[in-house]
């Protein structure tokens, strides 16, 4: 029998212990796909006693001393469930550096610091795999790393974070406001306790990085993506939408194109939008996840299914644990970290798409004239006007053309000031061809 | 500069010349992806002659002698793009043998005689990549040979023929009927002249035999797949399933489960179906294609995108090739076939699934009653029943609970000889969840 890969499990939670379940049902048939058995070498968790339910493993295989795990000599590959920045970065740079391979679900660490990961898989000439990290168990890792690699990626719109959907399509189906469905998302266990990461998008924003340094070739990191979160989207605003024929959804944009001064560059932004009901990514709800590729041979393309739970996040962890522990056997290491093109990242001001604009006005002659003066002195080109006179007030809602970030961002700054607007109510970005 | 991986392309047809042009357009991208650039030693063609629009490359490189092109030594990496089993085989053999790669769209040859090729690279040491044989540009086989892997496929069903899913989209849109469909689908480009291959379930067949020897470590061949076309289906059919909230797509069927005496086995199977339109396969239109999975772990995943043109098969093409020349740069091989389960196929009559049968009867007391007795003596339970009555004659529509196939036909059999049954309209599957 060949000698078996000897895995370090780092994290014991809802994905490691289901890590731990398949490594043990799926035994016969991992052994089968790899050529060798996978053997839990240990796992390290923060206290021994904690219930984890039946678990195919004795007593004997928990640490609390996960560096000195990551560095025994009989460990040949370490994944990492943990999450987090530190300490999760010094075990993995550890791990990397001795040789050993990765697996790991840190999107967080990737995002902020993905730079240190790759260097030291480098270094060690050790594989790093992190599929786990974007959208669960949905292969994006490898279309992106590998089978598009004969291709050019122009834009990657993905839902990557199943949370903020779930509340989304629960306002969009329901009516409800962002508080009443955050709270029956947190109920029914779609949102954690402190709900901040996921509905301001620093989950998303993670995943955008990651997408886009994949897409593109190109390091990018948590700080170079654009991020706007979902807590100020109204049931109005899911309103207004359902009257254009669009829904309301978190949306991770990642795009390649030429820069103000026509240098080719990656925008990434986080930011909930309104696409038409009609486009795919629509008509994914709940806590699903879908990426919607477009590349220049390929065209469009898209991946779906689920984005976090125990057992997919699992599903991805052992698909990567599968290929490492082959590479170990065949004595190869995969193709490393790609950053060749090294683009640099084009700022949000610069982005172009087109806005929906409600406002409070006074309902008075030359309003609309003034508001329109507005818009055409920044060169904001109006589509669509619809008043609604309300006696003393109307509601304005504005629809432009596309236009950038910056033109928008300083007609909304003049609006405000302007007399008889009474409120901004709200500035929606509108994706997807009209 | 790093030697080149040298190319030898097989076939310059619609597909052909896209891979020379990607092969030139992106060259400084693919030559840092891969670490060397790619060569052309050689492009093998029918005809020289023949206008093949402008292609960056000169008349030298093409040649009418395929198989001199593939012994030739400066060939490193064998791309074939002709189709069909012979020659195709007597090259691709050639090359794998002598331990170049190969890399192929060729799905019929895949089906028919996949062993022979996955042997003579296993021989050779060669690689054998054939992302583009399967719903052209989507990525399927990095998934299901890779990300899968660590995970249990149960299910996969695929619109993965763009043509027939053009049809049926037409006819579901505006009512027409096969006939009229498929004229506008030629005249439209998306049918070919002779259609019988897509119409028929052959090429949906092949990619069947394709994607389930992937997801199941087993080797399915196209004479394992059972196989109906569309050229039944009328717009009656497809009426009958809009009045029951379906849409009719051509289906292929791939799962994994007990045979009848409980052994662990395989069915594939290729036909129309109706399948409720909240599904997420219900959605793909036009020529798209798509392939939903179900996993034990990973649970439901969908791949979308463009299953055939020039520039998506030729993406698909390119992505293999940077693969195996990575691969050759390093010294390795990628995994080979994992056929390892090798389970058994399952007969078509232990397939299980709904029915929607619409029988032409005379509008008698009793009919019904006579009917039902029939269900019910080969132990096919009813779910729905609604009669119509036209005068003399009487409109019967019958949906099942899930049946066996088996039991299903000896069913329609008996029906056909009963008295006042004038004719059975049509039978069609079910699929998807009630």
């Amino acid at each position: 029998m060949t000698k078996p890969v000897r895995v370090a499990l780092l994290g014991c939670g809802t994905v490691g212990a289901e890590v731990v379940r398949l490594l043990h049902d799926q035994a016969a048939d991992l052994t089968a796909r790899i050529g060798a058995p996978i053997e839990l070498a240990g796992i390290a968790v923060r206290r021994l006693g904690r219930d984890r339910g039946a678990l195919p493993v004795g007593p004997a295989v928990f640490t609390t001393d996960p560096l000195g795990l990551v560095k025994r000599d009989d460990v040949d590959v370490v994944v990492e469930v943990v999450g987090g920045i530190e300490p999760a970065r010094t075990w993995l740079v550890e791990a990397l550096r001795a040789g050993k391979s990765v697996v790991t679900a840190n999107k967080a660490l990737l995002a902020e610091d993905g730079a240190s990961l790759h260097d030291a898989a480098a270094e060690g000439g050790a594989d790093l795999y992190y599929e786990a990290a974007v959208a669960g168990a949905i292969p994006l890792l490898r279309p992106l790393r590998e089978s598009l690699h004969g291709d050019s990626v122009n834009r990657v719109t993905g839902i990557v974070n199943g949370t903020t959907n779930y509340i989304l399509s629960a306002m969009d189906a329901t009516g409800a406001g962002f508080a009443e469905a955050l709270e029956q998302a947190t109920e029914l266990g779609y949102a954690e306790a402190d709900p901040t990461a996921d509905v301001e998008g620093f989950d998303a924003a993670a995943k955008g990085a990651i997408l886009a340094s994949l897409a593109f070739h190109t390091r990018v990191g948590a700080a170079d993506v654009h991020r706007e979160g979902i807590t100020e989207v109204t049931a109005a605003d899911v309103a207004s939408a359902k009257a254009m024929g669009c829904t309301i959804k978190l949306l991770c944009i990642a795009s390649r194109g030429p820069d103000a001064a026509g240098v080719d560059s990656v925008s990434v932004r986080v930011h909930p939008a309104m696409i038409p009901r009609t486009h795919p990514l629509a008509g994914v709800g709940d806590a699903f996840n879908a990426v919607f590729v477009e590349a220049r041979a390929a065209g469009q393309l898209m991946f779906y299914g689920r984005g976090a739970g125990g057992a997919p996040t699992a599903s991805a962890v052992l698909g990567d644990l599968v290929a490492v522990a082959r590479n170990r056997l065949a004595g190869v290491r995969a193709a490393s970290e790609s950053a060749y093109a090294a683009l640099p990242i084009r700022p949000m001001g610069e982005a172009v798409t087109r806005y929906h604009i409600s406002l409070d006005v006074a309902d008075r002659a030359g309003v609309l004239a003034a508001v329109a003066g507005v818009f055409a002195g920044h060169g904001v080109s109006i589509a669509t006007v619809r008043q609604s006179g309300r006696g003393e007030d109307a509601e304005l809602v504005v629809v432009t053309h596309r236009a950038s970030d910056a033109a928008l961002a300083a007609t909304v700054a003049e609006l405000r000031d302007l007399e008889h607007v009474r409120a901004i109510v709200s500035v929606l970005r509108v994706e997807g061809e009209p």
